[in-house]
């Protein structure tokens, strides 16, 4: 176990910075957490933490200084899959199985998951894309589950902490149709996610990452919420209105 | 040190498959090759190793079957960074550093680096783009080594299995000016990665990757050099003539 200082700089909104602080829930390792505000980054953080902007980062080591003046000698290190390596690496590997089969699985499901439910998410919300494009991410997800019960990999693992942070920030989105998708669609994708019998390795699955201690206390559901209902019902209209002035 | 039987399905083309050969040999572990044409896969692979049709897959475990007919009871496992990984726990961690900032280094260097020379390989030679993006690429990868030797980061690691295979067939493309893009661009690009003097530090790096026994004995370059020298100057010629069509 690490004893040097972590500080993780996190976004609520981000679903990236959410996996990282998951993973240091999960460790059981000492950390604190700066708020960092995902639309309007401060100075100091472009200039002492990320030049690139991004969270999550985590600054590890160095002298107790602010948040907000961080040391030169803590080590800065970027990017939410790494981080979780790292996290893991940390905590002596507890986030990870032993196996090196199962630890392969549990990279691949990332490696291969990852990418279709953040298109599953960011796509419809953003850019106006069918919010269906989430059934195939959840079929892909089941495909690599174990039968019966368990995580990605059996024993909770990086990889749920992978997909979670994403999957009940789309959630949120489609039960409340809030996206820049058509009226309607994001309501019926979800629906069928949580009705249709093909899905309920999926649900259980799903229920019991959500479950998950690490996941209930790092999720700011409200927070989301509110910016969801703040800023989609805009976002359709423009898409609507820049498309029938085409 | 893992027992159980390995098999890699790779092909010399492959830069993908590459880094997981690199990988085996580093480690010491024992492994059989089993080349597959990079365009013509067979039907027993796609029915019996990767339905998807990608190479590198490792067949891992199982009874000692023909290398087309690999036993069921093996599990196959794709994904090059995925298998990186996996044939570094297999060898008992020593394709890594044992310090977690360190490893977290590697993997942000793969993670950073990969897709920029990923681009800068495929984008000039497939679709034309300007071959002075590996410049970029490499003033990127310049930027996250160490100063003075070493390699990625510092002793050598997985990271540099993950770049290596790519810097070397763009360098037989761009030296010999191979590739779909524009007669003259490809030397005109390499002769700066080669002779510019702020790109010293990149140069001692290369060297040393490849001087490593490894690529030595992994790299098929007169195969690959044939397959360029066959495939490129047609793939120009048609895109030359696709524009001028339009
Ligand atoms: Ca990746």
């Amino acid at each position: 176990m690490s004893n040097e200082r972590i500080v993780l700089y996190a976004a609520k909104l981000c679903p990236f910075a959410h996996r990282v602080e998951i993973a240091l829930k999960e460790s059981g390792i000492n950390y604190e957490r700066c708020e960092i505000d995902f639309f309007t980054k401060p100075d100091w953080y472009l200039e002492k933490v990320n030049p690139a902007g991004k969270v999550p980062v985590i600054a590890y080591g160095g002298p107790k200084t602010p948040h907000d003046d961080p040391s030169p000698e803590s080590i800065k290190i970027a990017e939410s899959l790494v981080l979780v390596e790292f996290v893991n690496d940390l905590s002596g590997g507890k986030l990870l199985p032993t196996d090196p089969v199962l630890r392969a699985k549990a990279r691949l499901f990332i490696e291969t998951v990852s990418p279709k439910v953040i298109s599953a998410f960011f796509g419809p919300c953003l850019r106006g894309d069918d919010p269906l494009m989430v059934v195939q991410a959840i079929e892909l997800l089941q495909n690599l589950l174990p039968e019966g019960d368990g995580f990605a990999v059996g024993d909770w693992s990086i990889a749920d902490a992978a997909v979670v942070t994403l999957l009940a920030r789309t959630e949120l989105a489609f039960e409340n149709d809030y996206g820049s998708y058509d009226e309607g669609m994001g309501k019926k994708a979800w629906d069928e996610v949580m009705n249709d019998a093909r899905f309920e390795r999926f649900r259980r699955y799903y229920a019991a990452v959500k479950a998950r201690k690490s996941f209930q206390e790092s999720f700011a559901r409200d927070f989301i919420f509110n910016y969801f209902q703040s800023k989609y019902p805009g976002l359709r209209a423009q898409r609507i209105a820049a498309k029938a002035s085409q």
